[in-house]
């Protein structure tokens, strides 16, 4: 039995992935990017997003993030985002770093998701022409585990572009979003504005995977030289191209995020008091106290009682089922 | 046979390493560090460097070296190095990003390696007080393929910190040096005076493995935020740690790192017109065209009819052989 | 009849201020801050403020606060201040710029103050251990015109002491909120807990001219190269510090400053429909449109009728009796 | 007698331009730069200059320089300057903060110029593809005491956009260079290429004023925010605007700078053992020993006994003579 619900990234690894990296170590190879596995996994990702995009492969959502983030926001503009959002609370500045100090304009907003209008009234309460200097930065599932519809990025989006700001997706749960959904991928990115995504892999299965995905062609010549500038230009890149491309073959990435969510339902029809819809992998609830032999977070941002539980790829029905017999022995 | 020596990155992955992957995969373990496969880590390098260490694992040496040095100098500080140093030339400013601007200050010397008289003047050329605000820069083994001695490394950071400044040492290929000069690790790195070391595996068999040693305790509150804000903390850290684990284990470091530096003995003697001493895995030398079947990497900085020939823990003699007589025929 | 309620900056210079500057030219002087009247300037504020400080004369308040703000807060640490600040909404970022990249934690208030509890609140929020790496920005007199008590200083100061957070205060118009109160400034600044107060004399007198005085002695080896780095260290600097060396002689700063607050009392009550209190020299009231001959500014952020009107050290009584006719007939 | 040949900045103020701060005192006018001694500022550089600009006035070189560099150069760019450039030298970084940490490569050069077959290896030797990413910054004068013909600017000029780099000329002695030379101030700048002037009057009589006059249309987009964010946007700017127009009126600048000339001549010839040739307002020469009762600076650059004497706008012929009678008995 499996204790830990803490997060999705205290998770091993996916076989496919494994053995689609011993395979990948065969032969020498073009470094930095120019192998064979590199341009496969760009094909792919066209391929699965039906667009022309341009790929920068990186090892973390935090790297992935603030590059893109930082390719679009000039140092005197700014960022906004919801006021939970990862990129704004837990990366100790990392779009600061890579934008030269661009200003995160966090905003509230139930649900963790952003609203059209509440973001066009952060955006206009700034007051200042930023002309094409910043950007609305977008998580999908977001943080508090529930799922923008298309229409809702549609919307947001617009308000984005009306005002010369670009788009980005934070995608660590891209592939839990678009599971819950069963949408095609376009539809949740370029279809309905979206700029760039960076799509996350590590959570889901992989070792440590994540990859930028620029849909708007102009992103490329400020996204390269800040990619191998802060050390993110893997040596090796076959390494981690090998992971995105299993990640992205047979449907691994929608089968693993199926599974994951199905467990995210699972346990939030057991365990009550449920506090934010769940749409993703994660589930917040109200629990009495730590149950015994489990571990996972505390979220007091959500009341004091609150708590995070997060499910992953290779969590299984008896997991949930056991945590659902502790608790309800303590209740 | 292979016909590459471009780069020792361009090879793929000692199966000892890719062993350590999969087991590492087991079960849940606590994310950003806190896993037991990383303390494991930490004790193993403090015992090999016979010293208490702080680490931090990262996927490149592009971010160990411009983390440490970003740790080191202050924005309005200088970064001493040798003109030919990767993180001078070939890095597109990474330690100036780390450093919030950090000056680069590369000076000549023979063979690729600094001199101590050299490094005085050009520090007292600056003419500016700076206080603990910069740090020397020195690479081991060398861009030119040679190793310094730890006299000669002695006489560096002797020189270095008798100016205020803190040494970093960028161990892209610390293992061939250490192989070929067959002393203990602590001689080449804190009893000679370094403050910090970039140990790298990437180009010695791992897939994508550096760690950060700092052995000045000093350091690791500067590290330790740069290390995560910059995207360069792994949320599954335990999958960069194992590879660095098993490349400690059972001496795989210098094995792979002698049997590299054999292949580069063979080549060199075999091929002629040599142009810098051949120490580790890198073999300079003039060649009278490309030869057919194979592919390096011209060095015009040498000259402009100079290539780098690179060897790897897994060029095989036949390799060379097959090589040398391709040179041989063109001849 | 000047017609211009826009700003104090739109005003000109102070006659003893003007002839300061003509004094200071004569003889050559060290540059650079190494000359008599900046020795003197420093003497005197030590005096003023009956405390040991070091000085950093500039020649704007963006200067003065932006790198007060960066010599306090690390790159990874945050900046709580109200969320009308002028260093977050009218700076373009220079203090993210000069902090490398800190974070800006805007906090709502009335009457343009922080309060206490919503600041220990915003603090305990960001849920991370920031050790000594992020400040508090307070501004007095607010930008809504207000001015904060001794003790509601020292209950702000408490709070960011309490979390290691250092106190930064803007004076644009220190001048105003001392001639208002009445007491010490040493009550206003060190004695409630501020480190550092940017003190303004552009908006009071002076041409361009605004000195850092530090109260925490472990700010000067932070903000002396900062100072120099960022251009703002002038070469003639005896004509910057004998404009704040006037301005501190014979209370000219506390004589300016009083009048401009008695011209803001005398406007508040002939003009009605004020909506904040009037304790500096800024009115923020209803009007029912644009006053024939008159420009000042509207201040939607107040209600979409609301306007500010500044006065300044040279606004006469007239000045403001014609304005109040003005209104009455549109009225 | 004046004793100080320190330097130009340790000299008082043209009567002319006290007088111009004086009027330009009178009324309200707006602030940041929209007044009208700004815009009559603006129209006055364009007439000088033969050519559209746009302006951005500011307080010290170091503040010009690295603006207009971070302008012109990305963080990931060069900028290729003389070893002995004060921008390089004696700024602690001011270009490195401002473009976000540009890579500074210093070229040597004798009599203080740079020599296009020099800049054209050093960009060269830099090896990597920069796009529009950098910049080359000269100094006019320089810090040699030396000239730029018009066409030695325009052999620099070339070289730097045949490889995509846009040029800076750093001109806190402009003046004393074009009085030299007696051309055309176009001839001096964008006919031969520069794309942006600092031009310098602090050293020539002003209090604190020198100004970015960018010839190039594209740079003012990137110019305007920077200058704003780095707290150099004066609010008064007629007050910084006023000493520049007094300075380009009647020719006050060149009568200045003539003059200087003129005294750096007459003391050249009486010193003897010159060592750089004597172009604009700078001595470099080998004197015994310090002569007493005046204070200039050494300068150990230029070897043990060298010393560097400046004359400056008001330096008098009895100074000169006073100093070259103590030389003699020194001697």
């Amino acid at each position: 039995v499996t204790l830990d619900f803490r997060s999705d990234n205290t998770h091993g690894v996916s076989p496919e992935i494994l053995e689609a990296l011993a395979r990948a170590g065969h032969g020498t190879m073009k470094s930095y990017g120019g192998d064979a596995v590199t341009e496969r996994l760009r094909q792919r990702c066209a391929a699965i997003f039906e667009h022309e995009v341009s790929i920068f492969p990186v090892v973390t959502g935090t790297a992935g993030n603030a590059l893109t983030i930082g390719a679009m926001a000039k140092p005197w503009g700014a960022v906004f985002c919801h006021d939970e959002a990862h990129v704004h609370r837990d990366e100790l500045g990392a779009p600061e770093l890579f934008s030269g100090g661009a200003k995160m304009i966090p905003i509230a907003g139930a649900n963790g998701k952003l609203e059209a209008e509440a973001l066009a009234r952060a955006i206009d309460n700034i007051g200042l022409h930023f002309g094409r200097t910043s950007c609305v930065s977008l998580t999908q599932a977001t943080e508090a585990g529930t799922v923008y519809t298309p229409d809702e990025l549609r919307a947001l989006c617009d308000v984005a572009h009306a005002h010369e700001c670009r788009v980005h997706l934070d995608g660590a749960r891209f592939a839990n979003a678009a599971a819950h959904l069963g949408v095609a991928p376009a539809e949740l990115t370029w279809r309905a504005g979206v700029d760039a995504l960076v799509l996350g892999a590590t959570k889901n299965g992989a070792l440590a995977a994540e990859v930028i995905i620029a849909f708007d062609p102009t992103l490329e010549e400020e996204l390269a030289p800040r990619w191998h500038r802060s050390g993110h230009r893997m040596s090796k890149m076959r390494f981690l191209s090998a992971q995105l491309e299993a990640y992205l073959t047979d449907d691994l990435w929608l089968r693993n995020a199926r599974h994951a969510n199905a467990m995210a339902q699972r346990l939030a029809a057991g365990v009550g008091n449920v506090i934010q819809p769940v749409e993703a992998n994660v589930v917040f609830a109200r629990l009495p106290r730590e149950i015994a032999g489990y571990i996972y977070y505390d979220w007091t941002i959500f009341g004091p009682d609150a708590v995070r539980l997060v499910t992953a790829f290779d969590t299984r029905e008896e997991d949930v089922d056991a945590f659902l017999a502790a608790v309800r022995q303590v209740k």
